[in-house]
């Protein structure tokens, strides 16, 4: 709890007296005002952020936590629960869409066990085990964590983050795996936002019509089961997250803290940046959206967040990988920003 | 003209019986099915326009294509003329944004004067001269250029795609620069679309409302004056086009033909992807849109032909900056469905 609390004290906002001196600079590149639309958006962004007049981020770093969660006994996804170990083995050998995406983008992947329900070898090259519990409990009978679970998850995600940073990292993003998640997202939205289970409910791994349904119901169960205090973000991640949900909230408090820019993922990985504004408000300006996810509740969750993703590719598929991609544009935002000839320099004539 | 006839000759329509054979393998990875949603699209796509189980587009090619406009006269631009030819050379000094995302990106950019009012020094690293005219006329006065003039300037695209190809490439983008341009493509895409001056006509470099009014007068002064048959591809691109929208036209005609998946930019570049379409209409399964531009024409063009673009980021720059995002995307795209494991190979279980 320490390491959170005192993590917590370091977030400050970000700062908006910069967005002036970073748009003088943009309007003296040589291209008409404006012309780049988000990606100026987004150098504005990075500069409030790291508080630097020439950000830097080509050093990418994404986390990908995985967890199981007991909810998935209730049969709320197309996929089996032990496909979350078998895609851990996937992520660490190079097979999986994020990895495939990384090696593209030159980002650093790190997977992390923080909650699967299996044992790896502990020579499993390439995870990073910290594991906190073997799966979720079953949050239609009990909490999913303790408070004590949670904030050890959450402080996983702190503790791999600031380090990352110590060496170098310079864009942070976070991705997760774990069947039963979206089941675990939906609820934590559904009380974060006030939005019905009926709104936010999605197809997940891609389950038809009625096991929908089913889903509604079992998240209308959990919220009637658990009392939960609004303004008690902790107790509301403990009842109804994950341990890869409360790590991810970790690398957002983190990554601020440091004045980092953090991509946030899809749907489930918008619960835990939620979480993480929750917990300090500050948080919400050192997050970049990257995408909309084709999961049918997340555009209206990022309206509620009153925030603008970056892409729109109908994507579903978790594990970072609309993160990923956004760290490409991030970096590309970024680049012109620093890289680009002003009018000036290139002895090209301004607007008439 | 006979390079022309035998490019518009040698296209044929994408092989659309390889969709099933690519959607096959997109649903044995290790994913949900369809949860890479445009993504997966994009990878058909290049396996059916390419013809190849495992289509390769990491050798990246990019054309700027350089030409002024008489019509910038009308005072229709933000900016005096000769920043075109400014522009020309802070392309080859690497400080304009195409350069800089071509660089992050890994593609290879081909600057090439195909129609600037200006002499550059014959051994200007790095630009190839292909120069047809210097501007094209006025054409509020007079044809922008002969049709023989709009057809050697097709074949300089065509030209230099062949050769790209033969030299390896396998993702071809185009972009542009000329003041005045977003005039010209605008009195295009009115007569190839049926819209009006009034719906089509946005900012370019950033006008006010003021000078987008002229703007819109001067394309009715050329509409009225040209007599035009919509189905004269090459007669109304000579009137109302200009020698690197034309250039332009080459390149996705020469791709199409050689079977290569190409991106097309923004607003300037869907009226040269619209008069090749109209060529050949063949060329259009050959294309993947990037970006929806910000110029406010853009989206109703992209409507009107039925193509839905990759990205929408409020950009409105030209220069191929749009195109090369969107090659990012294809790339990983044609990455992940070569890349990614198979269920079986992984070892992960199927869907119950």
């Amino acid at each position: 709890m320490r390491l959170l609390e005192e993590t917590l004290g370091q977030i400050t906002p970000i700062l908006s007296d910069l967005a002036d001196t970073a748009q003088a600079r943009l309007d003296q590149l040589t291209k008409p005002q404006g012309s780049l639309g988000r990606l100026e958006d987004i150098a504005r962004c990075c500069v409030m952020i790291t508080g630097r007049e020439h950000p830097q981020v080509t050093k990418k770093i994404l986390f990908v936590f995985c967890g199981d969660h007991g909810v998935a006994a209730q049969g709320v996804s197309a996929y089996p629960p032990e496909v979350t170990a078998q895609m851990v083995r996937n992520f660490v050998r190079g097979g999986a869409a994020i990895t495939v995406l990384a090696r593209q983008l030159g980002i650093r992947v790190q997977v992390v066990d923080v909650g699967v329900n299996a044992d790896f070898a502990s020579d499993l090259s390439g995870l990073i085990q910290r594991k906190i519990g073997r799966g979720t409990a079953n949050f239609t009978h009990q909490p999913a964590m303790t408070q004590e679970a949670a904030v050890r998850a959450i402080e996983v995600g702190i503790a791999l983050t600031t380090e990352a940073i110590q060496n170098g990292a310079q864009l942070i993003g976070a991705g997760e795996m774990g069947i039963g998640n979206t089941t675990s997202a939906t609820a934590l939205l559904c009380v974060l936002s006030g939005l019905s289970p009926e709104e936010l409910t999605g197809v997940g791994t891609g389950i038809h019509e009625e096991a929908r349904q089913k889903k509604i119901a079992v998240i209308r169960t959990a919220l009637t089961l658990h009392t939960l205090e609004r303004a008690d973000p902790l107790g509301i991640l403990a009842h109804l997250g994950g341990y890869e949900i409360a790590a991810m909230v970790g690398v957002y408090l983190a990554g601020a803290a440091q004045k980092v820019p953090l991509l946030v993922d899809g749907f489930i990985a918008t619960s835990a940046a939620w979480i993480a504004c929750d917990l300090n408000p500050a948080v919400k300006g050192h997050l970049i959206f990257a995408h909309c996810s084709a999961e049918q509740g997340h555009q209206k969750v990022l309206d509620a967040l009153h925030v603008q993703p970056l892409l729109d590719l109908n994507m579903r598929l978790g594990e970072g990988t609309g993160a990923a991609l956004g760290m490409g544009i991030v970096e590309s935002a970024v680049r012109l920003y620093n890289e680009m000839a002003t009018f000036a320099e290139a002895a090209v004539s301004e607007k008439e």
